[in-house]
């Protein structure tokens, strides 16, 4: 067993500590001490006493150090891994980055990646980020960093631009459900039971959110060879890869999606979009899919609503709070996330090769070194390593790369600090190229103000009034 | 004196060959033939009968063989140099270009570049440039090639993939209206008499109607910088740089504009865009410039109609005419235009720097090598090299680059003939972004059919129907 | 188990074939059809005869049908896999490639891969390559092609030249060689059982024969940092890594070497070099460490002998023929090579991450794209993907450079078949860089007309007499 | 009349100073202050003396205020230009740079830019063009930079190193030699009379001292395609291409030679080197050209000794003594040289192309961004714009990139102070590839601890006793 110090930032109120805390508790491989910082101290403490109970459950396999840190800089020292997971401001300022827009049209379906309310997460999340990589290269300058918030790219940028030696991945499931998806294809296709997402060997390549697969082989068949019967059949319809939903199902919860976007993509450009459509719609011309709720409904996917969040996460702490207290139980199982996974790989338990945003070296080389890419990497011991990726269709590449700019743009923007410019990357999301300037500012600082809070820290929003 | 042979494919109906023989006529230091070339051939004979007045007038400093070719490798053969300046279709088919989109919302100012009807001219162009290239390896190799036809960028594309060998130049003139007005900038800060534009030095780059100036000088005078006051004193109203033309007379003629887009993308960017605004907010959004003709009128340009182009034509062959048969005057002057200065550069008079239309080899590192961009130039003896130009600021570059993209993946679907691919990146043209994929494609449709005797021998449009 | 075809090119008279069907023979996953060519008919008929009696082992796994063909089209046809192991020409031409320098005092201590002797070898193997590559793209296009044929760079290099489509790569076991030297260093430094190699992560890139070692860890050490310590004690006396042989018997058989040149570039440049001493002297100037004979001695290595490889040569075919009639034992036995372990890979039988010589997409973005490299790559289902290489420190770079611009140089020569251009390229083999223009050029005469019947059929030699 | 100030460091005690006073002397456009600045004092007196008695003579068209500073911060205070032309250390290192080399058998024509003399002098010179630098930057930030001193790839490397910022480039008139050298062919080949070499258009691009002529044009003639019949009548005897000295008096002076190295080069690799042969054959391996003083005599040019320096160096400063008291005429003529030209032309007085060294922005694409290489620039106002260079074709590119990376290790070595890596870039120079490194690094003590005088304050030499 190896002893490790495993910080975890946030993750205090939702559900993905609870899941990697279960997934720590099945791995004998490891154990240590689990060290949990969050602002808010509560759920830090929720999450320790979860923690515990997990230690004494029957099925544990690793039992672990629950430490709540008041002080970042002392939870960082002598840490082996640090995972951020953080809600950059509260679903308040979600719900804002969220809605605000509608009232001009500009319907968003996740809000947190690009787009108007991708924006202003980021303006929030980026300074914190900034912090972040100050104290990790103070105090643990050999960790390995795990970033898990949104909007992604433009936070992995952060931590490389501050502490450019910093040993960190962005690590995200996305690419899994168009994995999932595929294996439903073969299953449809082939008349073979589904296939577990492992069994494919994918070329995926883009950003996060918004990657794409070039190439797919299961056994010895040319998967996306069989999507144009596939999506003969089941186009029409969509089709949802969920286990456990039956494939037409794409109303059974808000997460939920008919895969009508990705296929129409494909059709389009021969590529497989590899994120959910949800968040697919945000990296692409309002017009094309996003236009309205109606176009959703035609598309098969939902505008996840704030409302809906507040509902949810409502519930989440409820759980939370019954497993801590004893009242729920906390059997553990193992979930389809790869985190632990990849830990294991760079701990040298054995090379694994899995999706990971990174700093551009030349893994793609169509998209500028530097700029942070989402690709197959090799994890291995204190390693991980991009894998050379295929080029991309030229309008997939234009698609992505304006993108990647417009993130460039964003964080050269929030860098400084000045506001203009941010908005200038406001104006250029593709969600926004309906609006004029001026309406486009006017959103702008609608959004501004209504998360002053949490932006006044770091912004002069005095001229936005 | 040095003797060449010139050759000029098209040209017959528009004045750009009048002005041409114009400023061949006053430069001494050339002469020998110059081969007209034009499927209508009584136009090539009009030009034919012109240059002979030419020839007879007292200020001649030289003496041109003016012949008439109908066949297009004879007039090829051993040419020095060659000009295309052909109209891809008739004034019908631009009619389509131009107006068809209206109906849908989608305005155009001149409609020959990119949007709409930038697609659909490059449609009909580069299939002919194609020839053209296969011709000029066939029968004079080694001759310099001119290209003076709209879209720019796609058609010198067309040449060097065609032929990689050609030896090819774009030449527009439209950075020397962002030169003039440069001067005037200079005239209204200074206080001095507005300067000639060859007293600047500029740097410039991007693609063609859409280079940007990155740094002006006039003396010792840094001119970007007088722009932020000169704009306090301007921007409402606007200001014409036209020789001739008051300041704010901006509805003087259809190509007249204020220059307020230009303006306006200077303090939102800090470079400036280098030609009319006409050309510039085709490259961009439409919400953001060229929303309606209320936003035009706004923003203080045109858009230019086809019924005035035809108006303006049947004015200029009536003068042509009128040239050719004596009744009106030929008195030669010479014009602004620099494609004589440069065709004595690169015959050894001299050294000239210039912007020109090339394949990027590396003149712009930003983007990638073998897209066709607009930079400075050095014209040498039998030389045409690119300048390494600076640096354009992020969010200029993601416009120039997104503009870029989308002319190669139209350039691919052309070459390979394939209309869904063309439909693609016509969806993709800024000014069309604002349509769902489906109207999109139906205006396409419209377009595609409207203009289909000049695509019909290229493309099977079958599937349209 | 997978039932493949599998045509093995030449092997016929060297130890190399009967060890992968050894290999070949204990893997249950696979068979099939083993496809003999050899120009030499004899012994492809000879490794058949052994094939059979290891299908009869009780021992093997998998049992293959074995089949000689005289035409290489019939054999390619339907493969799967394509292993190219020849000798390009006979001992007498090696003879001179390795022996004809020495009177002009350029020793070799191999002889096959740069210098002098690699030259030659190139001159006679690449036009041999260009006709498998023609015969590969018209019978079986989709094949892996594994070459085993050194000069390995330019012969990779020449497969992807002839048909850029093809799914080739090469497979080199040298660097296995220095993974097992820092096994002994971990053993030695650390007081462990000397590990295996596979236990190792390391990260090594340049050109084969000449890959160098930029990182290795074992658990969670940094073995390279072990290296100061171990040089103190073993710098001296050399440390031969070969199992089984003591550390100092560096004069064991030929081709064992005590590291000693190893060691001193690791002290020099900060990364290790990942061949075997004999390999690497001969990229390096001639002056550094193979200048003489006692040169080699005091570095303890060997200058491997024609002589030697003959007597070496006539023994193996012995022990082929007594396995080949029944009167030697076939007892298989896995070896350490990965061939077969790669080839699984590729079928689907589980991501394999091990180095491969590739043409450079730019996972060595220091050398330019197209390159032949040798870095890791991840050999999965129908891929073999490189991954992205550390950056090599600078002075490593400039003589991993200079060798891949000499071996493109050299092949630009060869494909163009121009004596003048390819005597260049051996003036400027670091072996040869003492030689003045005229003795340099008198050598590559001796040697060109020495080896003339091999090169004839390609080349004018007129010009040399 | 432009008033600027100049400021000149160094020059005290060679002829260059003199050259550029009486070009300056002669430019009506220009006036205002010569800062002359030098260690030794007495020097920079003398020049302000000569310079008085300029600004005297009947012909001068401007005059200048020649001010001698003790400080350099005093001096360059309110500068315009900064002209750098110093000798890192006397000509007793000089003498140790050059003659040390020789009981090992390494002779050295020059001995200022690469070579053992030339890691040497980089020793001494880059730590004061750090100071430089520093200095510029703090006092002159928007002066520009001109550099004359050896060794001038590494030197301009350091300005823009250590002031990113820096508007600098490095001025050599090596090229024109090369330049007259093809007047000469023109003459001999076409019975023309001599042109100017003004009237030449050539592409050449590398690095300095090591620059490659890859196209040349004199009126409508390809001046490369007449060298072949060119050297069929001047190979064996050589052609010195000095105005006033008979093509084969090769033996006119320490600096003629005959071009016969150049001629050799172009036979071989079809591209004309473009500097002295003394330079050229010392980027070269050793045993090509410079084996001996014999193959010195045998190609045609000098190895140039240090006591021809001293007596040269002797005899001007005797001349500058005499002008200074007016017992010597100052008549200012003009020289070739073209540093006031292209002064003027960066201050507005028409643009002018010309060669220089400046930071690689892709204006050579082959060699790695930062490299400073040498290549045609547009020099105009405020600007110097390096132009696009064709291609060095390979057996070229390998020696100019070989060299190009040895400086870059060279200057990592200084910057930071390493004698190990430095001592390494000394064991990779061409002319020093013949020793052992045993054999190389101890000449490279002898020669640091020869100069020690002129190391110490910058290295720690102890090391080396």
């Amino acid at each position: 067993m190896k002893n490790i110090k495993l910080v975890y930032i946030g993750g205090g109120s939702k559900a993905w500590a609870r899941v990697f805390m279960n997934d720590l508790t099945l791995t004998a491989e490891l154990g240590g001490e689990l060290a949990l910082y969050d602002p808010d101290r509560e759920a830090a403490e929720l999450n320790r006493r979860i923690g515990q109970r997990l230690n004494a459950h029957p099925d544990a396999r690793s039992h672990w150090d629950y430490v709540v840190y008041d002080d970042l800089e002392r939870a960082l020292s002598g840490a082996d891994f640090v995972a951020i997971s953080i809600l950059p401001g509260t679903l308040d300022e979600m719900a804002v980055d969220v809605h605000a827009p509608e009232k001009y049209g500009v319907y968003q379906s996740v809000g947190d990646t690009v787009g108007p309310g991708g924006v202003l997460r980021a303006m929030r999340a980026v300074p914190l980020f900034e912090g972040f990589a100050r104290a990790i290269e103070k105090c643990c300058p050999d960790a390995w960093v795990i970033n898990l918030t949104n909007p992604m790219t433009i936070l992995v940028r952060t931590l490389y631009d501050v502490f450019p030696k910093i040993k960190a991945f962005g690590c995200c499931h996305e690419v899994f459900n168009a994995e999932d998806f595929l294996c439903c294809v073969v299953h449809e296709q082939l008349g073979v039971p589904r296939p577990d997402r492992h069994e494919l060997t994918i070329d995926a390549s883009g950003i996060n959110h918004f990657t794409w697969i070039t190439r797919a082989r299961w056994e010895d068949t040319d998967v996306l060879a069989l999507l144009p019967p596939f999506m003969e059949r089941f186009f029409e319809t969509g089709y949802v890869e969920k286990h456990g939903v039956s494939p037409e199902n794409w109303q059974y919860d808000p997460f939920t999606y008919g895969n009508r976007v990705k296929m129409d993509l494909f059709r389009r450009f021969g590529a497989l979009a590899a994120a959910g459509d949800r968040h697919l719609v945000e990296f692409l011309p309002k017009a094309w899919y996003l236009d309205s709720p109606e176009a959703a409904e035609h598309w098969r996917y939902h505008l996840t609503s704030v409302d809906y969040r507040r509902r949810d996460r409502t519930k989440k702490i409820a759980e939370s709070e019954a497993m801590a207290n004893g009242t729920a139980d906390v059997a553990p199982r193992r979930s389809p996330e790869e985190l632990v996974r990849l830990m294991l790989a760079i701990l040298g338990f054995g090379a694994v090769v899995s999706n990971a945003n990174v700093v551009n070296v030349a893994q793609m080389p169509q998209l500028p070194n530097g700029t942070v890419v989402e690709t197959n990497c090799v994890f291995d011991r204190d390693s991980v390593l991009p894998i050379a990726a295929q080029p991309l269709p030229g309008p997939v590449l234009s698609l992505v790369s304006a993108n990647a700019q417009n993130i460039e743009n964003l964080y050269a923007g929030i860098k400084a600090r000045e506001l203009d410019r941010i908005a200038e990357s406001f104006l250029a999301q593709p969600l926004c190229m309906g609006l004029s300037c001026e309406t486009g500012r006017q959103l702008f600082r609608e959004m501004a103000l209504g998360t002053a809070g949490y932006l006044e820290p770091w912004y002069d929003l005095s001229a936005l009034n």
